[in-house]
């Protein structure tokens, strides 16, 4: 890792932590349903903003819920398969735009201003690549899990929001690969233009797709298939997954390649996403199935594509709302309004 | 109205105005795009962000576009059919509501202050509802002009993006025989439960709405639909809408009555609204219909039915990123960044 104490970790220590998460706050969730009831609206008129207040209250396990210091974590990696010629962009791109989140030009940083939330930029070995899934695993055990604890360090204490993002040259073909390993179908089915590939060059992105998933499905659960088809980037958004449901911080996960990541764990334990939400419907074509095969409905449909947590961040502005809504709408009783007839 | 120094108007002064609307700021449009197609993020990778920029552009008829002063207004009025028994809720509620929303406690107000957008709410003649539409017109031609006139206030000097929103016992009722008459189709396409209205009280709605089409409908253009079928608060949002078109102020509508309001003066000009964005897709189930049958689509959908401005402040947030980004992000040579290769 880069600009890091890489962590010493093992997925087999990792598992472990998986075998004991913590459930809900039923008590939180059970003081905002009785507060909601309260408040001075027609009942469920606030729609998907009274589910995020629940949410937030029954993950962060505190009623009201708050949300002063949101956080955007973007990761950066590089892929091995970026070497095939799958992305419009040249690999090198993945360092010039980290440059550019810390300078402040990129989109992330105006969203992250327009809703006042903070952004942390992660660079994971950039300079060394994962390896090319095609040809093998794309990264080994003490990889994966590093990278894994690096994400779980995003997750700082007072923290309590965490949007998670990435940027990598071809991680989108690494996405559509996993997504194929774990769910089934064809590799049509999960791979699209990514930042915008087409003709030959979609092609050769579409055999990747298949070809790794051929060689690594089947091969072990959910982080032995983040190991040999994600890329650095995927398993640091799996750590941070894992450490925010620990730290009690709800996750807003960007588009495709972020979910993908997160949808590895899954595999581990159908419930390890419960306290996630998709921010944003990417239009990716690949991340409105992926959301279905997960059964989750994003909250935002903008048509956005970009990545690095743009969408996510978005959507900090959405769970904002919801929360304040839930703490600071008066009752019927203080309002002096007439309930319905 | 109340609290108010009631300007004189008539109908006919105000079509002749809507005869020399501006249009667009072609060159603003096009700067937005040149600027567009040169930040570093794959074309079109913003999605809707993109033509959030391009329209706060040509319809501000500036670039960049701006966005420091959003203001959100809220239109009270109250509605004689309400006597009918076709809400959930008695027709006092109006007035509470907006001491509501002068002591801070609805919803609006908390969307408002987390999107750090100015409240204003503008009553009308609360202690004197329009007349029951279903027995002759709602307004006359004075009250209506007056009430589009005291509208128009909202748009004041220096607001660079105005949302609109409304409160008013029984106004999904309007809305539906407005859009009745607007769109044909038939009473129970239009008609639903608003506040919360079912059995008998959505029969007798779905039969006011019926019949108030009947009576109005093919009476003459959208301003005279209005004055039939609209309320004070409907008039004041559809003269919102036109002073916002002179003043160069780019518009969010809220949901499915401001929606009527603002589509009333598509009867009058099929351009009239191109300076609006719908800001949120109501889940009163006309508003889908309605989108369509105007052609916009909504910029949200997150189940909300609350009325009060409450989802058209939420995607002021939405707005401003948009606006952010446009303005702020790096272009491909400032950042150092590799185009596609």
């Amino acid at each position: 890792m880069t600009d890091t104490q890489a962590p010493s970790a093992s997925l087999a220590e990792i598992r472990s932590m998986l075998a004991a998460l913590p459930g809900p706050g039923e008590g939180a969730r059970a003081a905002a349903a009785a507060r909601e009831a309260r408040l001075v609206k027609p009942a469920g008129a606030l729609g998907r903003l009274e589910e995020l207040s629940s949410w937030m209250a029954a993950w962060q396990d505190r009623h009201p819920p708050r949300l002063r210091r949101p956080r955007v974590a973007v990761f950066a990696g590089n892929h091995g398969v970026a070497a095939r010629g799958v992305s419009a962009y040249p690999a090198e791109v993945t360092r010039q735009m980290v440059a550019n989140f810390v300078s402040g030009g990129a989109a992330v940083n105006q969203v992250c201003r327009s809703v006042d939330a903070d952004l942390r930029v992660y660079e994971l070995s950039l300079e060394a690549p994962t390896a090319d899934f095609v040809a093998g695993p794309a990264m080994d055990d003490g990889e994966c899990a590093r990278a894994m604890a690096y994400g779980m360090m995003a997750v700082e204490q007072g923290i309590d929001l965490i949007a998670l993002g990435e940027m990598g040259i071809a991680n989108t073909t690494s996405a559509s690969a996993l997504c194929l390993a774990l769910f089934g179908g064809e590799a049509a089915d999960w791979t699209g233009p990514g930042t915008g590939v087409a003709g030959d060059r979609l092609a050769r992105k579409r055999e990747a797709v298949a070809a790794g998933a051929a060689l690594h499905a089947g091969s072990g659960d959910g982080l032995e298939l983040l190991r040999r088809l994600g890329g650095f980037e995927f398993a640091a958004i799996a750590g941070a997954v894992v450490a925010a449901r620990f730290a009690r911080v709800p996750v807003l996960l960007d588009g495709f390649a972020a979910t993908a990541a997160a949808a590895a764990l899954l595999r581990v334990d159908p419930g390890l996403l419960d306290h996630c939400q998709i921010a944003h419907l990417s239009a990716e074509p690949a991340h409105a199935r992926l959301c279905a095969a997960i059964g989750k409905r994003p909250l935002l449909d903008l048509g956005m594509r970009l990545g690095e947590a743009s969408g996510a961040a978005l959507a900090v502005g959405v769970v904002r709302a919801a929360v304040e809504c839930h703490a600071g709408m008066a009752s019927f009783d203080e309002a002096g309004v007439s309930g319905p007839a």
